[in-house]
């Protein structure tokens, strides 16, 4: 990975955001995670991610409260990893990254797998809008600095 | 950075969206982009990184249209980089990492930078909803895998 400095301290959430989710194989487990995996076996197998490197993740993941573990379900002596509320809250972030895959990164007609509701099929689609629930574009949005992080 | 399969032929949108966009800084080059920067100087200062790798994530995102170059709008011989209709569509992805940061990684009365739209000063925000409107959560979701990828 590239060395870079820390945006943990930066007053942007989103560069905040990249801080603690780390990395590419880290937002692929939580999708995986949001898509019932739970096992470092299943993890691995749809992954092809080498051992050493998953270990890492999930306990970053871990550690940072994305993922929690748990008892395996089959009793076993295995854990298990699940999604935490704040681990949940990623859902938004995984949309968001489908929905622009689907629009620009397959050619028409190329198959992809789809999110949909459960109870009704209705695909999932997200929406940028106001507090007030109009939808609003990039180019409608300012962002506004902390005061005190403007003149560096 | 870790080495890893490609995920560019992967039938899920998130994937191949996490391949295209690349890592962290080429996210962090297309929020500054959407900020109103476009000259290397400027991403530069406002990333803290090495020219030889802020050259390198620009050409990527650039090869990926992401972003364009275009002539310095000052008529200088620099050249400036713009985001294109594709990277655009990226606006999703950065106010859902955006949303999530502020929701998890500020401690309460902690001053964080704040997406507003320009002509009201309203917060943008983000939903994840059904084709017909109604929001949705996770829990309500399902991915259907495209059949021929099942069997792997």
């Amino acid at each position: 990975m590239v060395k870079r400095k820390s945006l943990k301290g930066d007053y942007c959430p989103s560069a905040r955001s990249l801080d603690a989710i780390g990395d590419w194989w880290s937002l692929l487990i939580v999708r995986d995670a949001f898509d019932g995996m739970s096992r470092f076996g299943e993890f691995q197998k749809s992954l092809g991610i080498a051992r050493n490197i998953l270990s890492d993740r999930l306990r970053t993941l871990t550690a940072r409260g994305i993922l929690e573990t748990v008892p395996a379900a089959d009793g076993g002596a295995r854990q298990e990893y699940r999604l935490t509320a704040k681990g949940r809250d990623l859902f938004p972030v995984m949309v968001a990254l489908r929905q622009w895959g689907e629009q620009h990164l397959f050619a028409p007609g190329e198959k992809h797998s789809r999110l949909v509701e459960r109870s009704s099929g209705q695909t999932v689609r997200l929406l940028v809008r106001t507090e007030d629930g109009r939808p609003i574009g990039a180019e409608e949005s300012v962002i506004l600095k902390v005061p005190e992080a403007e003149e560096s």
